[in-house]
């Protein structure tokens, strides 16, 4: 399994990531490697962790996508990146998956204009594991900020397939995220998803779900707008810190709590690791045709490790194959009227 | 000051609604009551207080509104329910305020049709103070699903009102919840409000706001539409919750965990305090022409009681009249084009 590691534009630098791979390769079995990225940084980088540079390959580019980088750039003025340079080698069958910390939206427009998506499936989504125990499977999170209640419904379709293959959930519960239990509940969006969703045979639709019930185990896979998604994605990870942020204060705070933190360390670590959304690798481009993942901006190197272990995984579920195997039945209605939403694309 | 207090339709049932009421009644200086609801269950629940029936107004009322009801029933088949029966004695100068803790939906309606809204406003919203430090305001949490660009500038002054009369806040910082924070990101709707609010000068505009930016101090009035604001809200609600059951797993896993229990007891109360909602009382219903506080539907004796407080704080602190004596000024669109707009109301 051969996973191509984009290894610039992270906001922790290059050398973060090389050690994060180095790490993948060392831990993981069957795990071959093909850094992306300035040759020389990334010399420098295996060097300081002891690697051989015989054991992987290199591609060198010169040109880095930067956060603040127009996401279109990626295909235009900076087709030459070290991002691009990935998605092409996957496109060209010279490795078996993506990882990038890279600039998000350059990432989905690269992937969709390079790679392309699965066929007959309107839009790719990005996918995000929520750190809920047991875990929630977010999509959209952030790339599709305009949708239609088709492509929430192929977001369910896919959503399920993912949390099927990589966390063998029998029959994945999909829920929509509204702001009411009651189907009456919502925008047109909302309204006209369920309607659909309700109707669909190839999802299993519990209905709404509201805000508050996201940690209390109502769904597997939660369908919304990329903004909506965005908005619960970070509120989640801002409130995640608060929590840590907060239990560091009261251990700190006197003799008698820094006794109570020695005694409770070990629980203290497994909260931390439940929230820690580094623990689930990163999120998956779920519709594009080959697999892609987007490691966290702020990846450190057990997160990008992670992110790799997923992306062999993820390449290994046969997913994908299966999707385009079964689009026709899937994605039916893209089929039949290609003509008339040809303007969609 | 006198609080007209709805005790029916709220989930813990009337007895721990008029418990609180009592020891607002007994706790805070110069409140008077109006319990509006069942006479006999009023009356039960005072005597169990070991409250005089004396000391306080009773209206009786046979009809209910319920959770499941439709909104609009407030003013029309549910006429004559107790919600309904309060907000008229405020809209006949009754009463200084309403506080209730039934259905939100309801109490918006009744209070935007008999109360009525500030002269010149859009529309009312609910304003919901967040658990933070220090506090953020987040307004519309769920009334208005469908909002316009001039509706969220709204929002923002009125939220920024409140905040300076109820919380000292000088120049309260307005946030726009965006999906990033660069002023092109976001719907056409985030994109046209923040063009407006970057040019309006009754308020301190600070720019985008990301939903992990929220704990993080980053403004003191959050504005959004209250399909987001929904998600929002709950979503913060459920995490809190979480946080706490986490917590609690935590320090019963061992003996030695249980010692740190009680090693930390004291900063763990002040911690659930701080993501405790229920100690900011209730959302105002910030635009109606006199204040109406919406308490949590599963309020407690302690969180009604906190509600009428704010119920008096709000009534005491001289906002309304202010805004109705500015309205020329603070909400000119509409006094100026009252006709083109008129479909809007």
């Amino acid at each position: 399994m051969k996973i191509i590691a984009d290894v610039m534009g992270s906001d922790k630098g290059a050398k973060e990531l090389v050690s994060g791979a180095v790490a993948a390769l060392r831990e993981f079995e069957g795990i071959e490697l093909v850094l992306v990225g300035n040759e020389n940084e990334i010399k420098a980088a295996l060097d300081e962790c002891g690697c051989d540079t015989s054991s992987l390959e290199i591609v060198h580019t010169e040109t880095v996508i930067e956060m603040c980088d127009d996401p279109l750039s990626v295909n235009r003025a900076k087709a030459d990146s070290s991002m691009s340079t990935a998605l092409r080698l996957l496109k060209e069958g010279k490795g078996d998956a993506v990882v990038s910390a890279g600039n998000t939206g350059a990432l989905f427009a690269g992937a969709s204009l390079i790679v392309r998506k699965i066929k007959g499936l309107n839009r790719p989504a990005i996918a995000t594991v929520l750190p809920m125990t047991p875990p929630v499977l977010l999509l959209d999170s952030g790339a599709n900020i305009n949708v239609t209640p088709e492509y929430l419904v192929q977001f369910a379709i896919i959503g399920s397939e993912y949390m099927k293959k990589m966390y063998g959930v029998e029959s994945p519960r999909v829920g929509l995220l509204n702001n009411g239990a009651e189907e009456t509940k919502g925008t047109e969006l909302q309204l006209a998803t369920y309607a659909l969703l309700r109707e669909c045979d190839k999802v299993n639709f519990v209905g709404n779900v509201e805000g508050n019930k996201i940690p209390q185990n109502a769904c597997d896979v939660l369908v919304t707008d990329g903004f909506t998604g965005n908005i619960l994605l970070k509120n989640i990870e801002g409130m995640g810190k608060l929590m840590m942020n907060t239990l560091r204060g009261l251990f700190t705070s006197n003799f008698g709590t820094k006794m109570a933190y020695l005694l409770t360390k070990k629980q203290l670590s497994a909260v931390k690791k439940n929230f820690d959304s580094s623990e689930h690798g990163g999120a998956p481009l779920l519709g594009i045709a080959k697999p892609v993942i987007k490691a966290h901006g702020s990846s450190n190197a057990k997160a990008f490790k992670n992110a790799i272990r997923q992306a062999a995984a993820y390449a290994r579920s046969g997913m994908i194959e299966e999707l385009n195997a079964k689009s026709a039945e899937l994605f039916p209605k893209k089929k039949a009227s290609v003509k008339a939403e040809g303007s969609e694309e």
